[in-house]
Protein backbone atom coordinates (compact mmCIF):
# COMPACT_ATOMS: atom_id res chain seq x y z
CA UNK A 1 0.00 0.00 0.00
CA UNK A 2 2.74 2.08 0.90
CA UNK A 3 4.20 2.16 -2.82
CA UNK A 4 1.34 3.20 -4.51
CA UNK A 5 0.36 5.86 -1.99
CA UNK A 6 4.05 7.02 -2.37
CA UNK A 7 3.85 7.25 -6.21
CA UNK A 8 0.72 9.03 -5.64
CA UNK A 9 2.09 11.59 -4.03
CA UNK A 10 4.68 12.43 -5.75
CA UNK A 11 2.55 11.86 -9.22
CA UNK A 12 5.49 9.62 -10.39
CA UNK A 13 2.92 7.37 -11.35
CA UNK A 14 3.42 6.17 -15.08
CA UNK A 15 -0.21 5.50 -16.42
CA UNK A 16 0.54 4.34 -20.00
CA UNK A 17 -1.39 2.71 -21.74
CA UNK A 18 1.00 -0.60 -22.44
CA UNK A 19 0.13 -4.31 -22.47
CA UNK A 20 0.15 -5.98 -19.47
CA UNK A 21 4.09 -6.93 -19.00
CA UNK A 22 4.00 -9.19 -16.05
CA UNK A 23 7.31 -11.10 -15.08
CA UNK A 24 7.05 -14.21 -12.99
CA UNK A 25 7.60 -12.48 -9.65
CA UNK A 26 4.76 -10.40 -10.21
CA UNK A 27 2.37 -12.55 -11.30
CA UNK A 28 2.87 -14.79 -8.27
CA UNK A 29 2.51 -11.09 -6.58
CA UNK A 30 -0.65 -10.48 -7.91
CA UNK A 31 -2.38 -13.45 -6.98
CA UNK A 32 -0.91 -13.12 -3.96
CA UNK A 33 -2.74 -10.13 -2.97
CA UNK A 34 -5.70 -11.20 -3.88
CA UNK A 35 -5.75 -14.51 -1.87
CA UNK A 36 -4.67 -12.36 1.46
CA UNK A 37 -7.29 -9.91 0.98
CA UNK A 38 -9.58 -12.88 1.15
CA UNK A 39 -7.24 -14.04 4.25
CA UNK A 40 -8.05 -11.03 5.82
CA UNK A 41 -11.77 -10.78 5.16
CA UNK A 42 -11.95 -14.18 6.63
CA UNK A 43 -10.36 -13.43 9.93
CA UNK A 44 -12.37 -10.38 10.71
CA UNK A 45 -15.58 -12.58 9.65
CA UNK A 46 -13.75 -15.41 12.03
CA UNK A 47 -13.50 -12.68 14.55
CA UNK A 48 -17.30 -11.36 14.67
CA UNK A 49 -18.57 -15.07 14.65
CA UNK A 50 -16.31 -15.40 18.05
CA UNK A 51 -17.77 -12.50 19.30
CA UNK A 52 -14.29 -10.86 19.28
CA UNK A 53 -15.41 -7.67 16.54
CA UNK A 54 -18.73 -5.72 16.24
CA UNK A 55 -21.16 -7.43 13.85
CA UNK A 56 -22.13 -4.20 12.26
CA UNK A 57 -19.48 -4.85 9.10
CA UNK A 58 -20.71 -8.51 8.96
CA UNK A 59 -22.54 -8.02 5.54
CA UNK A 60 -19.95 -5.66 4.03
CA UNK A 61 -17.43 -8.52 5.27
CA UNK A 62 -19.48 -11.02 2.93
CA UNK A 63 -19.13 -8.99 0.16
CA UNK A 64 -15.91 -7.93 0.03
CA UNK A 65 -15.24 -11.72 0.44
CA UNK A 66 -17.96 -12.28 -2.37
CA UNK A 67 -15.98 -9.78 -4.72
CA UNK A 68 -12.74 -11.23 -4.16
CA UNK A 69 -13.60 -14.12 -5.32
CA UNK A 70 -14.13 -13.21 -8.51
CA UNK A 71 -10.80 -11.89 -8.76
CA UNK A 72 -8.68 -14.85 -8.34
CA UNK A 73 -9.69 -16.88 -11.54
CA UNK A 74 -7.29 -14.40 -13.57
CA UNK A 75 -4.50 -14.39 -11.31
CA UNK A 76 -4.22 -17.53 -11.35
CA UNK A 77 -4.71 -17.88 -15.01
CA UNK A 78 -0.66 -17.49 -15.54
CA UNK A 79 0.42 -20.39 -15.37
CA UNK A 80 3.20 -19.73 -13.09
CA UNK A 81 4.41 -21.70 -10.24
CA UNK A 82 5.63 -20.31 -7.04
CA UNK A 83 4.73 -18.83 -4.15
CA UNK A 84 2.58 -20.85 -2.23
CA UNK A 85 0.47 -22.83 -5.27
CA UNK A 86 1.48 -26.12 -5.80
CA UNK A 87 2.30 -26.68 -9.75
CA UNK A 88 -1.25 -29.08 -9.49
CA UNK A 89 -3.17 -26.05 -9.57
CA UNK A 90 -2.10 -25.74 -13.21
CA UNK A 91 -1.79 -29.57 -13.82
CA UNK A 92 -5.63 -29.78 -12.77
CA UNK A 93 -6.58 -26.42 -14.21
CA UNK A 94 -10.05 -27.56 -15.00
CA UNK A 95 -10.85 -28.73 -11.34
CA UNK A 96 -9.13 -25.67 -9.52
CA UNK A 97 -10.92 -23.35 -11.88
CA UNK A 98 -14.09 -24.77 -10.81
CA UNK A 99 -13.51 -24.81 -7.19
CA UNK A 100 -12.54 -21.14 -7.99
CA UNK A 101 -16.28 -20.66 -9.88
CA UNK A 102 -17.67 -22.40 -6.95
CA UNK A 103 -16.40 -20.24 -4.54
CA UNK A 104 -17.48 -17.07 -6.25
CA UNK A 105 -20.99 -18.53 -6.43
CA UNK A 106 -20.93 -19.29 -3.04
CA UNK A 107 -19.39 -16.93 -1.57
CA UNK A 108 -21.83 -14.51 -4.06
CA UNK A 109 -24.86 -16.48 -2.49
CA UNK A 110 -23.43 -16.02 1.12
CA UNK A 111 -22.88 -12.34 0.31
CA UNK A 112 -26.64 -11.37 -0.66
CA UNK A 113 -28.12 -13.61 2.55
CA UNK A 114 -26.35 -11.52 4.49
CA UNK A 115 -27.94 -8.44 3.62
CA UNK A 116 -31.20 -9.57 5.72
CA UNK A 117 -30.29 -12.99 7.74
CA UNK A 118 -28.52 -12.82 10.98
CA UNK A 119 -24.63 -13.44 11.68
CA UNK A 120 -25.41 -16.92 13.60
CA UNK A 121 -27.34 -18.25 10.85
CA UNK A 122 -24.88 -17.45 8.25
CA UNK A 123 -22.07 -18.14 10.22
CA UNK A 124 -23.77 -21.85 10.09
CA UNK A 125 -23.91 -21.74 6.22
CA UNK A 126 -20.64 -21.10 5.85
CA UNK A 127 -19.54 -24.50 6.67
CA UNK A 128 -20.90 -26.10 4.19
CA UNK A 129 -20.58 -23.09 1.50
CA UNK A 130 -16.85 -22.61 1.62
CA UNK A 131 -14.28 -25.23 1.16
CA UNK A 132 -11.20 -23.43 1.80
CA UNK A 133 -9.10 -26.29 3.35
CA UNK A 134 -10.00 -28.85 0.95
CA UNK A 135 -8.98 -26.88 -1.73
CA UNK A 136 -5.66 -25.48 0.41
CA UNK A 137 -5.27 -29.02 1.34
CA UNK A 138 -4.95 -30.22 -2.52
CA UNK A 139 -3.55 -26.72 -4.52
CA UNK A 140 -1.42 -25.16 -1.60
CA UNK A 141 2.10 -25.28 -0.17
CA UNK A 142 2.16 -26.56 3.51
CA UNK A 143 2.52 -22.98 5.42
CA UNK A 144 5.92 -23.11 7.56
CA UNK B 1 -7.87 -17.41 7.67
CA UNK B 2 -6.48 -20.67 8.28
CA UNK B 3 -7.76 -20.59 11.84
CA UNK B 4 -11.41 -20.00 10.52
CA UNK B 5 -11.13 -22.33 7.43
CA UNK B 6 -9.81 -24.98 10.69
CA UNK B 7 -13.02 -24.01 12.76
CA UNK B 8 -15.30 -24.31 9.90
CA UNK B 9 -14.05 -27.81 8.86
CA UNK B 10 -13.90 -29.20 12.21
CA UNK B 11 -17.68 -27.51 13.01
CA UNK B 12 -16.41 -26.19 16.41
CA UNK B 13 -17.23 -22.73 16.17
CA UNK B 14 -19.18 -21.48 18.64
CA UNK B 15 -22.44 -19.78 17.08
CA UNK B 16 -23.97 -17.99 20.12
CA UNK B 17 -25.65 -14.69 20.21
CA UNK B 18 -23.39 -13.28 22.67
CA UNK B 19 -22.91 -9.65 23.06
CA UNK B 20 -19.05 -8.83 21.27
CA UNK B 21 -16.36 -9.52 23.94
CA UNK B 22 -13.62 -8.16 22.68
CA UNK B 23 -10.12 -7.69 24.23
CA UNK B 24 -7.88 -4.93 23.50
CA UNK B 25 -5.62 -7.33 21.35
CA UNK B 26 -8.68 -8.55 19.10
CA UNK B 27 -10.10 -4.63 18.66
CA UNK B 28 -6.28 -4.09 17.29
CA UNK B 29 -6.45 -6.87 15.19
CA UNK B 30 -9.66 -6.55 13.74
CA UNK B 31 -8.83 -3.09 12.52
CA UNK B 32 -5.37 -4.26 11.40
CA UNK B 33 -7.55 -7.00 8.92
CA UNK B 34 -9.35 -3.77 7.77
CA UNK B 35 -6.73 -1.85 6.88
CA UNK B 36 -4.63 -4.78 5.63
CA UNK B 37 -7.53 -5.50 3.06
CA UNK B 38 -7.37 -2.41 1.98
CA UNK B 39 -3.35 -2.28 1.94
CA UNK B 40 -3.95 -5.76 -0.75
CA UNK B 41 -6.34 -4.10 -2.86
CA UNK B 42 -4.59 -0.79 -3.43
CA UNK B 43 -0.98 -2.71 -4.16
CA UNK B 44 -3.21 -5.28 -6.68
CA UNK B 45 -4.38 -1.55 -8.48
CA UNK B 46 -0.61 -0.30 -8.31
CA UNK B 47 0.11 -3.58 -10.21
CA UNK B 48 -2.34 -2.87 -12.91
CA UNK B 49 -1.39 0.96 -13.01
CA UNK B 50 1.97 -0.15 -14.12
CA UNK B 51 1.00 -2.84 -16.45
CA UNK B 52 2.61 -5.69 -14.00
CA UNK B 53 -1.04 -6.97 -13.38
CA UNK B 54 -3.73 -7.74 -16.29
CA UNK B 55 -6.61 -4.79 -15.82
CA UNK B 56 -9.64 -7.19 -16.29
CA UNK B 57 -10.14 -6.88 -12.47
CA UNK B 58 -9.58 -2.98 -11.87
CA UNK B 59 -12.99 -2.31 -11.47
CA UNK B 60 -13.48 -5.27 -8.74
CA UNK B 61 -10.75 -3.92 -6.98
CA UNK B 62 -11.77 -0.43 -6.59
CA UNK B 63 -14.89 -1.93 -5.51
CA UNK B 64 -13.40 -3.85 -3.10
CA UNK B 65 -11.60 -0.40 -1.80
CA UNK B 66 -14.80 1.00 -1.72
CA UNK B 67 -16.67 -1.14 0.24
CA UNK B 68 -13.67 -2.17 2.63
CA UNK B 69 -13.55 1.70 3.47
CA UNK B 70 -16.79 1.24 4.64
CA UNK B 71 -15.84 -0.81 7.42
CA UNK B 72 -12.56 1.24 9.15
CA UNK B 73 -14.98 3.57 10.98
CA UNK B 74 -16.44 1.16 12.89
CA UNK B 75 -13.19 -0.75 13.43
CA UNK B 76 -10.91 2.58 14.85
CA UNK B 77 -14.16 3.25 17.11
CA UNK B 78 -13.02 1.77 20.04
CA UNK B 79 -10.65 4.06 21.76
CA UNK B 80 -7.61 1.31 22.09
CA UNK B 81 -3.31 2.64 21.55
CA UNK B 82 -2.01 0.26 20.01
CA UNK B 83 -0.49 -1.50 16.73
CA UNK B 84 0.42 1.04 14.25
CA UNK B 85 -2.48 3.45 15.56
CA UNK B 86 -1.11 6.69 16.59
CA UNK B 87 -3.05 8.08 19.98
CA UNK B 88 -3.84 11.14 17.67
CA UNK B 89 -6.20 8.53 16.28
CA UNK B 90 -8.43 9.45 19.12
CA UNK B 91 -7.47 12.69 20.82
CA UNK B 92 -8.80 14.03 17.08
CA UNK B 93 -11.31 11.53 16.40
CA UNK B 94 -13.58 13.83 14.94
CA UNK B 95 -9.90 15.04 12.50
CA UNK B 96 -9.79 11.25 11.73
CA UNK B 97 -13.42 10.09 11.80
CA UNK B 98 -13.86 13.08 8.53
CA UNK B 99 -11.02 11.10 6.63
CA UNK B 100 -12.37 8.09 6.97
CA UNK B 101 -16.25 9.35 5.62
CA UNK B 102 -14.18 11.04 2.92
CA UNK B 103 -12.48 7.97 1.87
CA UNK B 104 -15.55 6.13 2.16
CA UNK B 105 -16.79 8.58 -0.37
CA UNK B 106 -14.23 9.25 -2.61
CA UNK B 107 -13.73 5.55 -3.03
CA UNK B 108 -16.94 4.94 -3.76
CA UNK B 109 -17.11 7.56 -6.41
CA UNK B 110 -13.71 5.56 -8.23
CA UNK B 111 -15.72 2.40 -8.27
CA UNK B 112 -18.71 3.92 -9.55
CA UNK B 113 -16.46 5.34 -12.16
CA UNK B 114 -14.37 2.21 -12.46
CA UNK B 115 -17.16 0.80 -14.29
CA UNK B 116 -17.19 2.64 -17.49
CA UNK B 117 -13.84 4.31 -17.15
CA UNK B 118 -10.49 3.12 -18.34
CA UNK B 119 -7.91 2.19 -16.12
CA UNK B 120 -5.83 5.03 -17.01
CA UNK B 121 -8.52 8.07 -15.94
CA UNK B 122 -9.23 6.73 -12.88
CA UNK B 123 -5.64 6.47 -12.10
CA UNK B 124 -5.39 9.86 -12.35
CA UNK B 125 -8.60 10.59 -10.27
CA UNK B 126 -7.13 8.15 -7.64
CA UNK B 127 -4.01 10.95 -6.71
CA UNK B 128 -6.18 13.61 -5.97
CA UNK B 129 -9.02 11.41 -4.21
CA UNK B 130 -6.76 8.96 -1.97
CA UNK B 131 -5.25 10.80 0.79
CA UNK B 132 -3.62 7.74 1.91
CA UNK B 133 -0.11 9.25 3.20
CA UNK B 134 -1.21 12.16 4.62
CA UNK B 135 -3.23 10.23 6.88
CA UNK B 136 -0.79 7.63 7.44
CA UNK B 137 1.91 10.97 8.34
CA UNK B 138 -0.38 12.02 10.57
CA UNK B 139 -2.16 8.98 12.49
CA UNK B 140 -0.36 5.85 11.71
CA UNK B 141 3.30 4.98 13.38
CA UNK B 142 6.13 4.94 11.31
CA UNK B 143 6.10 1.90 9.65
CA UNK B 144 9.46 -0.37 11.10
Amino acid sequence: MLRLCTLLAVGGLLLAALPCRADDQDVIDYRTHVMKTMGEQLDAIGMILENKAPPDNFATHMKVLAVTATQAKKAFEPKVVGGNSKPEVWANWADFSKRLDELAANTAELATAAQHESVTAIGGKMRSALKCKSCHDTYRMPLK
